[in-house]
This record gives structure tokens, sequence and C-alpha cells, in this order.
């Protein structure tokens, strides 16, 4: 079997690619693209629980926590209790990340466009359809647990 | 902005679900998925330098070095030197490794099927051909360094 038939090897590779150009374009914010993932969660639901974060990211909770732990210590997010619930958490985010709202969406826009640049309009659609259709998998496979 | 508009978190989120599931599938083994992808370079191309499977693998040199040791360590490979030039090495997979390959076929086959298996065959085909296009850019982009 050659590498680029296997599924994980075309993924691994492609993540990686795009992962280490992401990294180079968020340091000088010294944010991580994980740390913009959960930014970008606030930005587009406003506050969220550790919980809600970890499942729009598809991460472990213990990931997440680390990841907020590293972001509250960068004064990029706050943690406080819930008004409503006070055995709950909010994370909320901090002007400082604020700020970084538009410069980011410009990393992203033309992150996409330096990647897809060959892709035709329909070809776009189906990739990001196709990753979706994956990452769901995995959520219909943990709420089965 | 949304995260599944993101070709960042799009290509991470459905790396690590494929990927969780690769290594559970190759832990019976006591092999990991970037080990897998070198035994794999050597069953398709034989012996190979730690250059060529870098480069194959899409990995630094130093990533290649740490992932070969805990091979040869776990006997999966050996690490000789060339016939034809002593000061370059040889990796070459063991009878151990060798007799996990047909296993290994279909571990992957089996679990491309799974991921895959709401897509036509031309949507498979642009998926992978989509993901090609963005491994190759970088190597496009080192060659230019």
């Amino acid at each position: 079997m050659k590498l680029d038939q296997c599924i994980n090897f075309l993924l691994s590779s492609a993540q990686n690619v795009v992962f280490q150009y992401f990294i180079q374009k968020l340091s000088p914010y010294n944010v991580t693209p994980a740390q913009y993932g959960v930014l970008n969660c606030l930005w587009n639901h406003g506050d969220l629980t550790p919980k809600q974060i970890g499942e729009l990211l598809v991460l472990e909770a213990s990931s997440t926590s680390g990841i907020l732990d590293r972001m509250q210590k960068n004064d990029l997010i706050n943690r406080s209790i819930h008004p409503e619930n006070r055995r709950t958490i909010l994370v909320t985010t901090t002007k400082k990340a604020d700020n970084m709202r538009i410069p980011f969406e410009n990393i992203v826009q033309e992150m996409n466009q330096h990647f897809m640049n060959n892709l035709t309009d329909e070809e776009k659609d189906l990739l990001s359809k196709s990753l979706m259709r994956i990452i769901q998998m995995n959520k219909r496979e943990n709420s089965l647990d």
C-alpha cells in the first residue's frame, strides 16, 4: 500500500504543513493555534463553559484545562463563576485578546487562500465537508459511549 | 469567522480523530502511527537512508532520528553502513517488523473504509488529491530555501 492511500498519513502530513505555517503567523502575538481555536469559539458564541469549549474544539477535558490555564496566565481569558449556577465556570475573553480578533481573521483568511489557492470553489467546499464528516464521526462515536 | 471555515481547525480536528483511532488499532503491536509510516516507506521502497525517509514522511531530521532510535530499540529496524558509501547509513526492516506487514495493511484498509465510508469514489479521490496538494506545497517551499 502506498502512503498516500492511507488517510492517517494524508491528514497528519497536511495538518503538519498547515500547523507549522499557522504557528509562525501567530507567533508575533504569542498565541498558539489551539489558543486561537478557543478565542474563536468565544468570539462566535459568547462566554462558554470549559466543557462547551472542549466539545466545540473536539478536545479532551484535560487538554482544554491546560490550554485555558496558559491563556489565563497570558491575559487572554478570564474564568469567572456562572451567575446562574455557582458550580459552573464561565470563560470570557480579555480586552487584550479582543484586540487580536481582526488581525487573526486576516491571518486565517490569508492562510486558507494560501493552501487552497489551487482548488476550485467546488473542491474547497467538498474538502471542508469531507473533513467535517470525519470530525463528526468522532462526536457520534463518543455519544454512544 | 466560523471555525469550520479555518483550514487549520478542519485538518487538526480531523487528523486528531483519525490519529487516535489509528493509535488504538496499532497499540497491540506496540507500534505508533509514525513508526508505521517508516515501515511503510521501507516496505514500498526497500532500504532507505534516514534523509530519504524524512523526505517521504515530510519530517524534520531530528524527528526522523528520534523515531528511528525508538524503532531500533523495539527491534523493528536496523541501521547499517551503506555498502557503496561508508558515510551513509541505510535503514532496513527486521523480520519482526515484516511479520506485521499484512496485519497493518488490513488495519489501514479498514481505517480508510471507516472514515471515508460516506464518500463517493470521486469524493475520496478529490480528498486525497487536495491533501496531497497541501503536502506538496511544503516540499516546494522548502526547495526554494
